[in-house]
Order: structure tokens, then C-alpha cells, then sequence
């Protein structure tokens, strides 16, 4: 390191990169900064910036020059074009072995891309997933670098120094080549999704259908939150039940029903189609969001379309523990599924994640970190080459365990008219994953009988494709 | 029409366009033909194609040179790269005024490209949807045809008379503009998904649940194909039932249960998750192919993962008629779901859709050719600004009268632990549509707790946003 000279330097002064560099600086590094509205530069650093180890400067020439070599220049800009223009921008004031890292929320691919056009210019570029909100920026986010592997040793002391940590150990690991860092922060928001929509639906149904009050459901989240459940949307969701709006009303029946979103977890959806990965539960939550927000529509049409008219006459404690039942059974699947798309994407890919160290990552700093998140770190140090969390000792037991619960809950939706999409669709992918037969045969019957699109056998070698005259064998069949 | 000279010319003579060929010369065209491998047209004038009105061609020079203007060249050739080669060659030797269609399974983006492109040589172009395989092509497919518009009337006379017919109608309705045409086509496929998936989950439930034997469901779907699921796929699954092999065994348990695709349902989903279309029986169809084709993964969780261990102890008769119901209310909110996504698309893309016409042209000669599109036709005839299939009045009714079996129907397979994705999907579409409230408040509040997203409020005009304190004000919530 060059006397006087700056560790780091981060570009984008927003609220996520003012964090990370105060985050840093609190830990001793010393940080030059830079914005492309410069004025913003003097504002922090005379207000929340005023820190000895913050170096504010006014031009990309002056901010490299600030940099010890190699140079490690963090960008916190808008996704998209923005980080092409900055890179762009850098790009004559670096040299042969800088480090570039983005840490905004790019697409995989875009990240891809700019390892390999940055790698020509002999500049080591990484992509590297930040989760935890401004909060975690702060105070210890979960961070996820990949890209040019080179970087890694470089940059490593300054991101596990920021990093949250769970039993010492930072909530920051390599994750792989390419893409891969920015592909599983995108796997990890698509899961967020998935948890916040069962999450919400236990909430509906032991609202609406068992008839707990916002009081007795506190406490129920509030219990949940001491067991194999304990995280932090539980945790937050427990909270929010205790928010009382001015009038005393609870301010959670306030806020309209129609949910927003950014994006990250239809492209983990619209991945998961395109690599071939059955991973119906994000897509579910995803689905979920979209039919939430059509509100005026559902207003015009609850005015048209009748439920069953059924009412709960069950014991509510029990459907309580039905409930946390299903969101456990539900949340493995989810996971199970997440991780099937990551091994899936490795495969196309070839960026080496080690899916453990993807765990570990998540355990703490990150919106979807919880106790959950040791057990399948766990999962994979008794197994690295586990095919499926649910094929792991403890996750299966857990299932087992708990799909009683779950399939009265899913039942318990279905009869009172609540909607359970994720709990459903995660208990169908459960049933039909660990069924040595699926009705698929029909469909390939048909697909031949229509389309002459051929099948195989079941007692013949894969790979031998066999086509039948189906309508000439039913006349035969029905005549014979 | 010049004398002597062709009404139409063909490109690409596999068994599709082969076939289109007859079907034209049949109806009294004159039809010329060419192929990049010209061998390949003298094969088919010695043989199927030796047909007073088969105008062989051996140049696209000769090609051109043999059709009337202006000139209708119909491209039946491989989707994807190879029309634009065609394109390219094919142009030099056309004229401002003629016309091309392209008839293969074309992603609708690129017939969006290629009709633009091709108007700025003053050409027509036209994407067609072909439906109904082979045997549709020979004797009346359903055809979706969309693109430059000023194509359509010197087309239409041709098309209307190859295509299929429902009391005395054709299966052939100009789409709209730009890919209009092959993006109806893709839904189609999508539905033909959500279609077949259904009856694979009603075939399961009723064999390996309810203990009927193939006979019995032979029996089942006669019965079935006489009411209101009359349907093409109804009727085949029929005659699939019937099919024994050499050893007198259901040919259909020989069959591997390992779906294939080729890949449109996939692109109807991708297309639904960017559009913001919650497609959600489609996408736990496509999912459930995927799942089947993971065979060796399953049979290896299947030694591992345990199911509920129960049996059905109910009546058979009733379980079948529960399953009828089922089937047909799903069947409805998949084809409301289709709608849905055409509706999106066209607000997005302008083609100017007209939904009682893709209803027309659906009802024969394509795979999901049914007695239900006369009533979606009708639907829309009684209302062509329809917001949703689910709010006329025949639609309505059905659910309302099938919606206890439906419910009974996948609270079966949740019991029995058979897995039921597209029946449970589409029931949870339906009370979330008909749900004035859905606990996506609670999504929102979250995601305003650890994001700072913000929310709109019940309470105050929509375009608010709102922010709270969350854990300040939970904190004197728990205090106070």
C-alpha cells in the first residue's frame, strides 16, 4: 500500500454508497470518493462524511490518482447503462491490474460481459451482490463478489472487514467466475419473494379464515420467531403487527394490497424457465404480486364471483401449528428449488459455486437471513455434492415431520376460498418430486398421437424413440 | 390473376408445407413450389404433389417468374435464421406490392422485425399461425395470420378456404398487426400446456388415487367428451386409453413419464412474467414438464421422501364428477389467464386483437379445438370489451356451480398426496381474483420496513406514498 494513498475509492454517493464508505471507514480503510454530481462530494463530507479516513475528491483523474496500486475503485451506480458510462468514464485513468467492482443490482449477464470486456484491458472486474438496505450497507451487509478471480485476493481484507458477521465468520464469500456473484444476489431476492408470500399467506388465512386478532397473531409471529422459523421477515412481520396508526386502527389495514416490485424476482422466474428448472414457488410469488396488483379489477370482480361460503369450526390452536408447519415445509421446498436453480445456472455457466459458502453468505446481513440458513450450510458441509436439500437427512425429517400441517393448512385454504398459492404449489412440487411416476406419460402419448412427436419406453434404453399410428390402434382397440 | 400463372407459391416442402400444397390445389389454386434442395421438388411432383394445379419450380428466379401479381409467397421453412436467409434471397426477385407469409412457429418479435423490415422494400409481410400438425395442414388447419394488413384482403380467399371449418366458418381470422399473428399462436401452444397438464392430473388422481382402471377411464373420458369438456385432447386421451401393446398391456404404462416441449409454453410464461400477466396455470404446466423430465432424480427421492400414507376411503362416482368439475373450472381460468396476457399484449404492442375472433378461429382444426371456444366466442360477442372471461355471465356461472367439486377435487390430491400444480394453481388465481383484499398489504409493509419502498394507503387517493419508522414506532408499540 503507497503512503498517504487511499485503500479504496467508491464512486455514487447515494444512500447505499454513502454506507458502505463510512462502513469502511469506521473499520480503518481509507476511502477516496467521488460523484458525478460533484457538489455531492462536498455535502458529504461535510456532514455524515466528516470522517478522517473519508478522501473527497472532484475529478476521475484526481480520484484515481488518490488510489494506492492496484487500484480498487468500487461503483455504486444505477444498474443498466449508467455503470457502462462510469466504466467508460474510468477507464482511461486505470492501469493493467486495477480492480473494478460494481455493486449495484446489475443483471448476471451484464456482469458476464463486462468481466470479459475488462479483462482485455487487463482490469479485474467484479460483480458483487449487496444485500441488507441501507441499514446492512452500514452496519454489515451480506455481500456476494464474483467475477475475475485475481480481484479476490486484493480486495477480500476490506469486504469480510465490512460484512456482517454470524459466529465471527463474515457473511461474504467468493461465489465464482463470471456473473456468478450478481446471479446469486438475483437467486436471493427471487427467494425473498418466495418468503414474504408465505409469510403473507399464513398471515390471510389465520387472520382471515381462523380469526386471530393483530394481537394474537404478534404473538404467534413473536413464538414462531423463537423456533426453527426464527428470521428476520419474521421478525420484522411481528413488528409490523404491533404498528398502531394514529387512531389506534392497525396501520398494516391501512396500506393498500397491491404490491410492488423492482424486478429481480421475475428475472429469477423468467431464468428459471429458460434453464429448465421447475421453481414454482418464486414463480408463484411472483404471480402473486402481479394479481395483487390488478386491485381495481379484483374490487369489480369480488362484486361478481362467489367463494364456497365456508366458515373455520376447527380448533385454532391447532391451525396455528398446522400454519407454522406449512411455512416450514414450504420455505425447504423454496429453497430446495433455489438452490436447484443455482446448480442448474453452474451448469450452463461454469462458475463454480460452492453452494455452502452460498449459505453461509446469506446467514446474516441480508433481508431473507435467518437460523434456516445453518442448517443448509450445514447440509452441504455433511455433503458438498448434495443433489437436493431435500434429499439431506435433516430436511427430510423436517418434511416429514411437518407435511401433516402442511396439507391440512393447503386444505384448510381450499375449503374456506382464502388463496394459499405458494403453500399449494410448494406441497404439488413436493408430491410430484418425490413420485417415481408422473402422468407425464399421457402427456407424451398425446404429444405423439397429434404431433407424431415420438416417446420412450419405460422398458427400453433412454435415447430410443418410438412413434405409434394411435388413431388406427384405437379403432382396433375400440372394435376389438 | 395472370393467366396461366400461379395463385400462391410455397417455399419449403417437408410434410407441413407438402401438405399445405394439397390443401391449396384441392380448393382450386394454382400452387408453385420450390426447395432449397431442389431435388426435393421433383420427389414431390413424382409423388404425393403430382396435382394438375403443382406448378413446380427449380430457381427462385423460375419461382417468382411462375406467380401471378401480386406475388403470395408462403415460407414453410425452419423457424428462426433460416427465414431471414430466405428472406434475403427471395427478395432481389420480388416487387414493390407483393406479399410474404411466413407459416412456421416464428417468435413473434422477430415476425415484428421482419414485418418492418420488409415494408420498407414495399413488401407485405404476413406471420401466420399454422395449427393442427400435419393432418390439419392437409385437410384444415387453423390459421392465425397477422402482419401488414394491406396483405389480407388479396390472401384471405385462399386461407379462408384451406382452413378448417365450424359450422360453416373458417378457422381463419386476421389477428392484427405486426406479430399479432404468431403470438396468438404462442398462446395457443400455452394453453395446449395448461390443457394437457389438466387431464394429467385428472387421469392420476382418478387411476392412482381413486383406483379406477384404464377401462373405466376410457368409460370417463367418452362420457366427458359428450358434455362440456368436448374437446379434441379429451377425445384422444380417450382413445389413448383403449390402446393396448403386443402383450396386451395399456401401451400408455410403457410409456416413460419424461415430457418433452419445444419450448412455446416456456416462451407464453417468460412472456407472461415480463408483461406482468399472472399466467399461472401455464407456468405450473411448464414447470410440471420440467419436473417430469428430471425421471432419475425422482426415482431416487422416491426411496427417500415419504407421502402422507393415506388411501382414498370415498365414492368413486362422486370423485369422478368432482374431477369433471375441476376440470372445467380450471380449464376456465386457464383460458381467462390466456385472454389476460392477449389483453396485455396488446396494450403493449397496439395489434388491435379482437378476442372473439381468436376464440373463432381456435374452435377447429387446432389441438385445443373444443366446444368451450364457442362459448369464450360468444362471450365476447355478448361483450367485446370484456375484462375478463370470469366476469360473463355463462363463465361465472359455471364456477359457481363446479367450484365444489374443484375444491374437493384438489383437496384429494393434497390428502392423498398426489400432486395436483395446475388444478390448486388455478383454484388460487380464482380466490385471489375475487378477493377485494389480499394480504399483499402486509408485502408492502415489509418492504417499506427493510427498503424504504413506501406504500399508498387504503385510505388516501392512489399515487401517495407513504413511508413509517417501523421499529422506532414497533418499539413504543411494544413499550407503550
Amino acid at each position: 500500500m503507497e503512503a498517504g494513498k487511499a485503500d479504496i475509492g467508491l464512486i455514487g454517493l447515494a444512500v447505499m454508497g454513502q454506507n458502505l464508505v463510512l462502513n469502511m471507514a469506521d473499520h480503518g480503510f481509507r476511502v477516496a470518493v467521488y460523484n458525478r454530481t460533484v457538489e455531492k462530494v462536498d455535502e458529504f463530507v461535510r456532514g455524515p462524511g466528516r470522517h478522517g479516513n473519508v478522501v473527497p475528491t472532484h475529478s476521475l483523474e484526481e480520484f484515481a490518482a488518490a488510489l494506492s496500486r492496484p487500484r480498487k475503485v468500487m461503483l455504486m451506480v444505477k444498474a443498466g447503462a449508467p455503470v457502462d458510462v462510469t466504466i467508460e468514464a474510468l477507464l482511461p485513468h486505470l492501469e493493467a491490474g486495477d480492480i473494478v467492482i460494481d455493486g449495484g443490482n446489475s443483471l448476471y449477464t451484464d456482469t458476464e460481459r463486462r468481466v470479459k470486456a475488462l479483462a482485455e484491458h487487463g482490469i479485474h472486474f467484479v460483480g458483487m451482490g449487496v444485500s441488507g438496505g441501507e441499514e446492512g450497507a452500514r452496519h454489515g451487509p451480506a455481500l456476494m463478489p464474483g467475477g475475475d478471480p485475481a480481484a479476490w485476493p486484493e480486495i477480500r481484507s476490506v469486504f469480510e472487514a465490512i460484512a456482517a458477521k454470524v459466529e465471527g465468520e463474515p457473511c461474504c464469500k467468493w461465489m465464482g467466475e463470471g456473473g456468478a456473484g450478481h446471479y446469486v444476489k438475483m437467486v436471493h431476492n427471487g427467494i425473498e419473494y418466495g418468503d414474504m408470500q408465505l409469510i403473507a399467506e399464513a398471515y390471510q388465512l389465520l387472520r382471515e379464515g381462523v380469526g386471530l386478532s393483530p394481537e394474537d397473531l404478534h404473538g404467534v409471529f413473536d413464538r414462531w420467531n423463537r423456533g426453527v422459523l426464527e428470521s428476520y421477515l419474521i421478525e420484522i412481520t411481528r413488528d409490523i403487527l404491533a404498528v398502531r396508526d394514529e387512531d389506534g386502527i392497525l396501520l398494516l389495514d391501512k396500506i393498500l394490497d397491491a404490491a410492488g416490485q423492482k424486478g429481480t424476482g421475475k428475472w429469477t422466474a423468467i431464468n428459471a424457465l429458460e434453464l429448465g428448472v421447475p421453481l414454482t414457488l418464486i414463480g408463484e410469488a411472483v404471480f402473486a404480486r402481479f394479481l395483487s396488483a390488478m386491485k381495481d379489477e379484483r374490487v369489480r370482480a369480488s362484486a361478481v364471483l362467489r367463494g364456497p361460503g365456508t366458515r373455520f369450526d376447527g380448533n385454532a390452536e391447532a391451525a396455528v401449528d398446522a400454519a407454522h408447519d406449512a411455512l416450514y415445509c414450504a420455505k425447504i421446498v423454496s429453497y430446495a428449488q433455489g438452490f436447484m436453480l443455482l446448480r442448474a445456472a453452474d451448469a450452463e455457466y461454469g462458475w463454480h459455486l460452492r453452494y455452502g459458502d452460498i449459505a453461509l453468505t446469506w446467514r446474516g446481513g441480508c433481508i431473507i437471513r435467518s437460523r434456516f440458513l445453518n442448517n443448509i450450510a450445514e447440509a452441504y458441509q455433511r455433503n458438498p455434492d448434495l443433489e437436493n436439500l431435500l434429499l439431506d437427512d435433516f430436511f427430510r425429517d423436517a418434511i416429514h415431520e411437518g407435511q401433516r400441517g402442511w396439507r391440512e393448512t393447503v386444505a384448510l385454504g381450499v375449503r374456506l376460498g382464502l388463496p394459499a398459492p405458494a403453500f399449494a404449489s410448494a406441497l404439488a412440487f413436493f408430491d410430484g418430486y418425490r413420485s417415481e411416476r408422473l402422468p407425464a406419460n399421457l402427456i407424451q402419448a398425446q404429444r405423439d398421437y397429434f404431433g407424431a412427436h415420438t416417446y420412450e419406453r419405460v422398458d427400453r434404453p433412454r435415447g430410443e424413440f418410438f412413434h405409434t399410428d394411435w388413431i388406427a390402434l384405437a379403432q382396433q382397440g375400440a372394435n376389438g
